[in-house]
């Protein structure tokens, strides 16, 4: 089997990690550049010991150089590196005939303006934001499949974006009562010497943080927007929780005045039969990070309580993994005529 | 100085363990009996080694008989026990002349009916419910003070009323869009050897349980109502996360039609300026467990959303303390003419 | 490719569940039966939503019959069974052609008396003894490959093990002198409702148990004292600290009068150099469980200390994977003429 | 009741915290200054949201200057400083009349050359080692008691000493046999941004580290030999856990050849039946951590070994707790002529 030429740019953090580890167990897919600047001249067994003698794992880092990257061989590359640098990397990559899979935020939103209002500063490539796709397969799998350039969602929109998007679509729910309340592991928060990170400042703990705007409301409302067709402003708030994995996401809003709670179900389902990475759990049942982490499913229940007339939507995913790494490499998938599922279906 | 003579009625469970913590620190109070048909003729010390050691860890259990802790010399007792099976062992302790600090469900509720409704069965004791306080004793230290009989507050409840009775009373949100999520440490469950409790079912996972009708919302929306003056109903949403102890509740609701944001933290302030156990953390700050654990401070954080013009409350307290048995002492301290804080100040 | 049937005996306990979950992941198996009197009649994905969606997954539980598990067409079945009842149930499937690897004791020790020391009960099947093989296949991979019945080591055997046999072999430490201390993931004490193992007992704990004759300890010194050629006699102190999966192993023993200290190394290099799932990590460094977790790795580390002339060895391994379903699989592999490494490759 | 002033220099690190916690729980004292280079200005309550609202909370931390801790009127001070360092700030307090307990390593060693041995430079303030009292109350109350500089003992060394020194004054066990596995919670590392201290670093994780000769064995051999009449040399593995607070260890020796095992429990009996902090769980019972966080206890556990002649040790203790901040204050209380317990009472 002819496998495809990959690299990481931006391989030492946790997404990075992920990304090394669910390439290194595709069966399609051989690593042929890993970069970190830290870590340059190490191998990727060195710096991740979790990796020791796995195969491909001899791999050296090498600096963030994209010629380099391309020099290597690499026919497709994932980004893991922080907004405002990933753009500049990714251009040159692109320059050099590379497909880029971007997991920043660089080219997740359609307008540069909106960017610059979240971001705190100029979109750095404004000129590629009308090719890049949003990369959630379960809503644009033709486009990833045609993309030179995908966008991969962040952790907490593919939580909120996925039981959301089917509901706004048909018009079940009033797009102006929507609140999303997240938990989330403490690796997605990155790989950083931060105090706050420390294992005692947040075993034990449970807090509320980056209220009222987190960054990622703007690509959720965007995306959300797409979906309703009209604009759509929503409240979120993110939680941090002591576990290393794992986004559990509740959301509530109002059913629309016209709608069965029924249809609430059946819309899912019409959405999510066949695609192979969202799991129905169904009426009346939640969510559990335990069991997609490690994973690149994404399970969502959901619930009606005729008392608020509220519909309760509950999500799991692995941040790491349908939040980032695994869900990239299902976009890269797509892009290169591999099956949908190849190297991440192990549970 | 003269201490009280109190008993833990339902003392093996970690809300009754929590309790005999409290009042062992307790300079003002002797306990002079603890009960638990299973743990029966152990000693404090020996069922809870934590204790050993400690002046009065030497008290024996005894079966959880009224008269005999009646006989023991209790002025006062808490009971830990299930909802159905407090009621009747309150209402004997009353006529013994013991007054009582009950931290089940079974008179919480003004309504029988509504009772019964959530709880699945008749109430066990109607005929008390009217001379029940509802124990929150930042807003009923007057009642407290008289009361025979205290229906302390339960985890979730004082977690969510704390921040909105304020704005409430003030007409300051729209009762009808009060969202409710609470994430709770698994002490919260209790200490039953149930599988879905085990630690590896709920280590490294995050869910949703009890939707959409949690038994606690009945008593929430009781109060939430006397604050507003019309009936409130709202959505609540427990989640269970690693912890061991530890609510963190976060709020959305939508400011009132003719409210200024900045009243917000007013009537916080207005409210808990002078409340020694609730802390407001101000505008912007989120409030974390990981600071009120083993403490019976309930912290208080808001935000304003322009954008949606949402509330955002954000409160922390100890499932165990604040939540149950620090706030129920807290009451007791009342209803015996000690300090409000005394026994209750460690941190 | 050809895929071999197999059946996992007692699959809805950790250990059951960690053998579905990789020969789900396994390509060259198909999993024909899983067994459980209590989840009968149910799906894996029902019992275990981690499995939910993969292929596979919609397998039924049956009955622990071992006539049924030979009409699944079952070739090799593992047993994941309390000791005492496994014995039975193999004795029944070899009976039917069926080849078994069993994960309980009642294969391990080739003493019946030790046997009954050790477990307290006759051995339920002395006349299998002869033919079992201990199956750590770093040890025995040629009696592996011939056997009908392996009983696969322990999760604290295989991390004391796998240090020290080479060791002993060489002759480079005092037998008399070894001291193991072991922390080992909540995992290892099974699935069942008993209060000890709630969340709110096991987090932010650590303790000692079952000193100073833990059952295992009569397999260790079965096998340390082949490879020492004489008897053995250690000392074993488990403990239990608060984590899912992961066994942490430190063994000190005095470094034998003639021997240097490089030998330690070159021994174990010599031993496991081509070994695929043992990583030397070299002197000095210590073994980590958050590496191993998931896999079927067993890291090693020692260090030397010539102030009190003792060899130190660091060991890792997941309790659940090499110490116990990924162990057993790869004996199973070998039996089955498939790569050692099949299905066991993901990190 | 008059209390007594007293500083804590180096306030904001996990010790320091501790320290402060029990300083402002302790009602015999009264909190006059708090030192911090990088929280100079802020208010306890600021900097430890958890101690907001507690009564002494309003101090501002200064900088560390001896002369301001003195001008401030404390007629005590603890040290919560890195080695090196402490020193010098120890000799100026003194100088200015202020007794000190520093709980760094500077004065824990009889011996400046082993102190240059295991701290890698020159002792910093050779002449005042003579005075230094090495503070374990259980040995030394009396020179404590008339102490001007005490040197609190490290965690590991306490949770090491207190079981061996009755055996080893005794002649119970042979001490070129004792063998030390450790495990520390987190905190225990300290309050520094350091990659390898992250959450996700740390949960689910088990590792040794600081083989084969932490700097804690220097003080730890010195107090056993003192005990034992000649050198003692030990082996000692520490290991990082993922719990915040809690060390526990386990030790083997081998029991002396002319010595009957039933006095080893005699020999803690006859130590430890007065000691309010030390409780033993007699034979066969292990310590767990989870009963000592958060208190000044140090629980004892012992079993005897007959197959192989040696005595296991197991102890459990809070490392900030009677491993740090709790056993400097019971020092404290000594110094002070008040009640060993006073403020330390809590569980």
């Amino acid at each position: 089997m002819k496998r495809i030429k990959t690299a990481v740019v931006g391989a030492s953090g946790y997404t990075g990690m992920e990304l090394v580890r669910t390439l290194l167990n595709h069966p399609g897919v051989e690593l042929v550049a890993a970069t970190s600047r830290q870590e340059e001249g190490r191998t990727l067994g060195e710096v991740f010991p979790r990796f020791g003698g796995v195969t491909g794992a001899e791999l050296r880092f090498i600096g963030p150089d994209p010629a380099a990257v391309a020099a290597a061989g690499a026919e497709a590359a994932f980004l893991a590196l922080p907004h405002g640098v990933a753009a500049e990397i990714a251009r040159a990559l692109l320059d050099h005939g590379v497909r880029v899979i971007d997991l920043s935020a660089d080219f997740r939103l359609r307008d540069a303006a909106v960017y610059e209002e979240f971001y705190g500063h100029p979109h750095p490539a404004p000129d590629l934001l009308a090719e890049a796709v949003y990369g959630l397969p379960e809503a644009r799998a033709e486009a990833i499949r045609q993309a030179r350039l995908v966008a991969s969602p962040g952790c907490y929109p593919t939580s909120i974006l996925l039981p959301l998007l089917p509901l706004l679509r048909e018009g079940l729910i009033d797009p102006a009562t929507i609140v999303a309340n997240s938990m989330s592991g403490v690796s997605g928060a990155g790989r950083k010497a931060d105090a706050s990170l420390l294992f005692c400042e947040c075993n034990e703990s449970a807090r509320a943080y980056g209220v009222p705007k987190h960054r990622h409301l703007s690509e959720i409302e965007q995306e959300l927007g797409v979906a309703a067709g009209v604009e759509v402003t929503i409240s979120f708030i993110p939680h941090l929780i002591p576990v290393n994995a794992g986004i559990c996401t509740t959301i509530t809003a109002t059913l629309a005045a016209d709608a069965a709670s029924e249809r609430v179900g059946a819309a899912l389902e019409a959405a999510y039969a066949d695609k192979p990475f969202v799991r129905l759990r169904g009426r009346g049942a939640a969510a559990d990070t335990k069991h997609v982490t490690g994973t690149n499913f994404a399970d969502i229940g959901w619930e009606y309580d005729p008392r608020t007339r509220r519909v309760i939507l509950m999500s799991a995913e692995d941040n790491l993994g349908k939040g980032a790494g695994g869900q990239a490499v299902q976009s890269f998938n797509l892009m290169c005529g591999l099956g949908e599922t190849d190297g991440l279906q192990s549970v």
